[in-house]
């Protein structure tokens, strides 16, 4: 059988720049591989949670992986505790966590505590706790993050975040979003662990420490993302590959767990610029050779350039790119898929409803189009048409000829 | 009001064949009169059941036609019968059959009876037994074929075949799919059915002449391809346009009965790649000067090619079928629309989700767009983009001038 890289290159998709001679960052960039690759392949463009929408990162990628959004997304929380390790249970609800500063009136002073390194020692003390039948579990993430779970019967992810995602102003009450006994009860417990955390985190002793050394106590746990959790059917077992997730941000070794891949560990996979691309390539052949028949691989900076409006930074992280795709040229009996989770324009510097570039190449498999670019306008008239995220995963299941048959 | 003609060229679409410079059989072929329409027409691509879903002959046919296969499709059963011209009724359960050699021990020895020519004799003796408030009805197919129908109240066609699919093994109990009472009775009442026919058949006359003979005896039916019969909108009520049906094969001729077109018989229209397309496609044409608007004509060789992976079955098949679109050049006032149900890859050897080259030709009527040929790639840039199944009838009933105003 034939084996499946699914390269998502995040915020990729992007809008004409003056400055680019009104090109895109892609379209700008010099990237001969790229190209051969989109030469040798089918292309076309994907808005993965339809036409004209604007995802998250979250949604983007569970739609794009052929998760039906209605059905499998309540919540950043559930994918962010599946990236720290933490197992989930039907019925738990998740949140991502900050331990931050507020003063004597709950104003928040640092949403992240003075870029606090360690949140461990803070939150071993708070993992644990119980209120009216209902658990806090508790993991430090990286730097001031922590993944949050509320387990037992009645809860809800209808809440709202106490995070105020702003400094200066009071943190927030935990309110319930709709009329559900639920939604009030999961308010109420969740308002009282915070209490409750703030009370053990204030007189904390690392945190006088701290405050010696002039630096600010991580005396509030600021929450926000709730999401309900209910069984997700593991990738493997939908479509029959045994698949791995190789990523350096936290959310996309997240959106690996939580639908069971095997997040793999690749040194140097920062998701950052400064991310080792060619360990994270070679990591996915390296798999693909062994035991699995699925890698998802994710790059992070060209959406962090587009947030910034940095398209030269865009352009040249593109081309970085272009250069470690040199090893996925010549793949005998493998489909490759490139995409981006959705645009992060330069000139908009956020997530935008714009479709984005899409290939698929694999020898035999792809009815090869006349496209000789990766581009934004050079797939708009490619084979593959206009897509949305859920319908990738049905066309790579096809190509493999995999697909089971509907009807008779 | 302009005539329409819905040509099918079953599991047309292909994949690039290296052998063929990496072309598809319709690339390949020499087509000058499909791609005279297609240069005349506007064309697209079609996927019948959605973007890399791989559909059966049966579920694409009837998405093509309209049919939301949610609502109308419950197995292959229904539509086989209705091919052999038996009435459905509300709550009829239909079954595809065949007449079948086993041992004393149960084993299937031949599925088809020795390719037994005619099973009239033998089914007469079963057609009208009951139990339990149902009765049998059944009637000779082609060949070893019967088509039979479950009548009474409280079936369901969620029950599994007893038909094992290959010889050697023993054949199945009937068992029900589901946990309904229904399930469960018309498992146990066609259990009984066949255990009777099993008595009736081995005991018969004519399968001790069988025997004498040195012939398989026909001893036992096989089933398979429960559907359940819910009353269907007849095409003709639905569009407004009185329709027949010109096809070869059974399953399409079943097609066009089930949404109540008019089977017409067209001598030398056989299913295969011996038939007489000139016949067909002339018969079309006189149906359309005469009481009809609509003729749907089937042509199925084009995906027993892909099916034994002759791709230059395929390719001349294709080239004959050209030769035989002539007289669809220059039809006035009418409508023609080509395309395929599925792909049939000669690689895969098998039905796929890769979607099919569709074109529309009716002058005044549509865009003509920039493509020359048809074929795979060339349609695929065309001005009709990517459509599903669903969406083909709206288009040609909007085309026709005919679509209901949505609104005011």
């Amino acid at each position: 059988m034939s084996k499946v890289i699914l390269l998502i290159l995040d915020g990729l998709g992007d809008r004409p720049i003056k400055e680019l001679g009104n090109k895109t960052p892609l379209e700008a960039a010099h990237t001969p591989n790229l190209d051969a690759l989109a030469t040798r392949g089918i292309c076309g463009l994907q808005n993965a949670v339809g036409v004209g929408q604007r995802p998250g990162s979250d949604t983007s990628h569970l739609a794009i992986l052929g998760y039906d959004l209605d059905k499998y997304y309540t919540g950043r929380g559930t994918i962010e505790v599946s990236g720290l390790g933490m197992e989930l249970q039907e019925g738990d609800v998740a949140l991502r966590g900050n331990l931050g500063t507020v003063d004597n009136n709950l104003v928040t002073v640092d949403r992240r505590a003075g870029r606090i390194e360690d949140t461990s020692p803070f939150v071993k003390d708070l993992d644990g706790l119980t209120y009216q039948g209902i658990t806090l579990h508790i993991k430090p993430g990286t730097g001031h993050r922590a993944g949050i779970i509320l387990r037992g019967p009645g809860l809800s992810s209808r809440i709202s975040d106490n995070d105020p995602h702003e400094v200066g102003v009071k943190v927030h009450e935990v309110r319930p979003l709709d009329d559900s006994p639920e939604a009030a009860f999961t308010a109420r417990v969740l308002n009282h662990f915070l209490h409750q955390a703030h009370e053990i985190l204030k007189n904390h002793p690392l945190n006088k420490e701290r405050r010696r050394a002039g630096k600010l106590p991580a005396n509030y746990l600021l929450c926000r993302g709730a999401g309900y959790y209910k069984k997700i059917e593991k990738f493997s077992e939908r479509y029959g590959l045994k698949a791995c997730a190789i990523a350096g941000g936290g959310l996309y070794k997240g959106i690996g767990a939580f639908t069971g891949m095997t997040v793999l560990s690749v040194p140097g996979a920062t998701g950052m610029a400064d991310t080792d691309l060619s360990a994270k390539f070679n990591a996915a052949l390296q798999a693909l050779a062994g035991e699995f028949d699925f890698a998802f691989v994710h790059v992070k900076a060209t959406d962090a350039f587009g947030e910034d409006g940095d398209f030269l930074g865009k352009k040249a992280f593109i081309e970085k790119i272009d250069q470690a795709t040199e090893v996925f040229l010549d793949l005998p009996d493998t489909l490759l898929v490139v995409t981006g989770d959705h645009s992060t324009p330069c000139s908009l510097k956020k997530h935008s409803g714009d479709p984005v570039p899409l290939m698929m190449i694999g020898e035999g498999m792809v009815r090869t189009d006349h496209v000789t670019a990766f581009g934004e306008r050079a797939c708009a008239t490619g084979g593959l048409g206009r897509l949305t995220g859920l319908m990738i995963m049905p066309e790579i299941i096809n190509l493999l000829g995999l697909a089971p048959l509907i009807g008779d």
